[in-house]
């Protein structure tokens, strides 16, 4: 049963206050405690229904659920941050169906009273984590759950990096960059670059190199046990970056090292019961239906 | 320790005697008790040595170790029929290097004398297992390493069929065929049209649809416990096949139903010790070295 | 000015007459001559309007307009017939919106009288001539608006053949064939198989190998005056065949020579005054629209 | 006959020296009239042979054939310079063989005096011309020899643009960007992004979207004479540059409007009497030999 409920919002995004009013009344009826995200509701008018807003770092600790209310990218910088405190987390879309906010406004109440009630399909999907070294300092250590990608900054030249796998020399590559991606992000921006769907219930990562300079280089699905290192080359044209989720970012260069892990806890998604990945599948990739 | 040694060759492979012949005097000078297998050997001047040459189906029964003689094809039809007594596999190639055989004819005696000592590695391979019936009596019932293949058969036309994953839909689709591939068959046909490398080491399977109509059909890895089933549809253009590893056919029309699911047993694959599957890959993919 | 109108309809396809009677009555009312093509209006009620019903290779000689109903396959097949007879063709689409067939029975007669006061947007698409020869005796000599195909039959296994362009050697590969396509066909088979969209304007070819074994085999776009031959290697696993716009099959084998050209004639297709082939490709590839 | 000739080098390039040494001493003996380079060449002893260093801008004007000391990139940089003047052009490798600098150091003398004695192969490619405004001023003014990209700057967000052919609206994409490219660029950073291989004779720019969002975008082939429009959205995600040739850059965003048309002029290379593109493109791919 979940007590406490945190609300999470888009940053700046008075587009869901609607939303999140409507959430709120029924929730507070239903005798809930909801604790509002500072993050994204600061300015909601929440003094009007006595309820508290709690600084990010903090609400993880209080809440038993979060709700989202936004988009996949809200989606991704939630969980990353409620994370390590075994916090269930589901999405309601404000705009088009998500691969993460699979809920719609007009279905959220009904949906909601059912998850309360613990009727509801959970699901545990990995998170990658990248740490970042130079000269033995670590100087980035951060979570994605869709993606970890290095890639050149705004230099028009290909990068080159080394790969290896659990201590093993896997390749070295001249291309535009590398997507490390878990399940979650295998319907992100891994999809765009030629990688291959892979089912949420997998502990596994993919390695899909961006526009690669050697044509015999594909997509490599990996043991979520694995340690993924990264090199850049001393001929490296130009800096890399590497980015979390499109949304957090770290130059590197010659002498820096990331470390890519799975996180050691797993985020807990909840979907309405009945959920079928598959529909979603067929409905965001417009598959052909039943004949 | 392996004592009993069964001996594969090439299907009426003149071309590998020479090696067989070589194998042979080092195993019986080590003490080693030899088999033939009779598919490939029966003409194999045996009496020579005084080995025996036995039948395939008893042949697993009665040996500690397989040696196979020969290119990744016969690797391939040894290993499954084998797989169910437990006997580990070890391949020789005879022409170029291959993903399964991985031991040259010019090093075989030393890693055999080492694989005698227990200097190896081994690692554990998933098989498929295809059930076709129709009308409730099955009709084929077979194994496969590599893949598993529905595919049109002389016909210009796609064909169409449905597919389900543990019961549930996942597509329709209009195309030359699909590939279900093992990790083991994801650097034979899965690659060549357009799948994923998977690591060995992962019990997962990858749907690879072949020359799809819908532009949005992905490489999908799936867990290696599904259930997948796969149905012509009424209106299929011409007849399918489904193929395993390349080797054993079966047509199947609009009342099939073909059953794939991960066979009981994983195969055991030896390799030299200090084998590196990434050296293979860099190899055989022409990837670039270390800079 | 059209006077002359000839019908065409889809093989047997009773599904059409509704569609052709309208079509005839508008004609006839309008003082035009109509004659329906005996192989797919043979058993059409032509009494009933005092129209003539002709042999095939004779229709093309006596109209001045070509109507195709029916799907795209039927307006390849009409196409190939009467292109030597300088015959503009349109199409009409019976089901789903055809990259060929582009006119929908409701707006057809609208469409027709415009077209008939020469008011359309007419273009010319080059075609594929394929004879293909053995011990210097032509035994195929055939005509394709999309594509032609050579691929492996019913066998799983790789076809390796080897293609010269103008007499240069260009590559040996194995695979499960190789399309070689017209602008016209790179929306058809050729993209399935990762071929390119190629400008209908342009007078060129694109081969497409599918499912190369060497992976760094990639579409190439050749001038349409090359001449391109395949010759299937002695090593040749198994029978290949080669297939003309999905409808027209040869086999053959080692001793076999297959020489491809642009046929001598282009064909004039009709489109609604306005047409735009972009509009046409985002509707049928579901691009997205203008933001 | 070529009696002015002009020698580049790579930009600041003292490992091209050795090479241009032997060249000019056997130019010179052959009674030719060198002049040199002064953005590569300026630090070059040319006193010791009593030729001229020229700018590069009048260097153009004063020699009747360029020879190009360096690598692809260097090439690109030099026949962007001299188009305009007619001068033909002809590359030596200093590392790699190249697809533009196609003469290895080793041969260069050789090859030299047949072309001095018109025994050589000749062949012309298009160039893009890209010019930039807003509003209504050109801000930039550019040739191409391999590519027009328009790419995402720095930001992990995706871009967003349309692109209209002849002023037909083609379609809107969210991607990392597009390639506009010509034959020449198409065994560059094109065939990285999934491009098609086009012959050199071809007159074609193709069209290559780095990473769509939408998985039925494709690589489109356009008639060389096609005028390319891009402008980035109102919406853009961060900005986007344009890149010719991976060399001059230009940021671009909302009101900037990118028109892409072929050069008026094209670019004379030559190549070894007996020169076979094909065999360029197996050594380089690595494709297969004849069997």
């Amino acid at each position: 049963m979940f007590h406490r409920i945190g609300i999470f919002g888009k940053y700046n995004g008075i587009a869901c206050w609607d939303t999140i009013d409507r959430l709120l009344q029924h929730l507070i009826s239903s005798d809930k405690t909801v604790l509002l995200d500072s993050a994204s509701c600061a300015d909601f008018p929440h003094q009007r229904y006595g309820v508290d807003v709690v600084e990010r770092e903090e609400l993880g600790k209080q809440i038993d659920i979060a709700i989202v209310v936004g988009g996949d990218g809200t989606f991704l910088d939630v969980a990353r941050s409620i994370v390590d405190y075994d916090v269930p987390i589901l999405g309601i879309n404000l705009g088009r169906l998500g691969f993460l906010t699979d809920i719609s406004p007009k279905e959220m109440l009904n949906i909601i009273d059912e998850v309360m009630q613990d009727q509801y399909a959970g699901e545990e999907r990995n998170l990658i984590r990248v740490q970042i070294e130079k000269d033995n300092v670590i100087e980035f250590d951060q979570l994605a759950l869709n993606d970890v990608v290095i890639h050149k900054t705004e230099s028009p030249r290909m990068i080159e990096f080394e790969t290896c796998v659990d201590g093993r020399f896997l390749n070295s590559q001249r291309s535009d960059g590398m997507i490390i991606s878990t399940p979650t992000g295998s319907t992100a921006y891994a999809l765009s670059a030629g990688g291959p769907l892979l089912d949420p219930r997998l502990d596994v990562f993919c390695l899909v190199s961006i526009n690669p300079h050697t044509m015999s280089t594909r997509p490599f699905v990996l043991p979520g046990s694995s340690v993924v290192t990264i090199r850049p080359h001393e001929n490296c044209n130009g800096l890399a970056q590497i980015i979390c989720d499109g949304q957090l970012t770290h130059h590197i260069g010659v002498n820096h090292k990331a470390t890519i892990t799975r996180h050691k806890k797993f985020i807990k998604m909840l979907h309405p019961a009945g959920h079928d990945h598959f529909e979603l599948l067929r409905a965001k990739l417009r598959w052909g239906d039943k004949l």
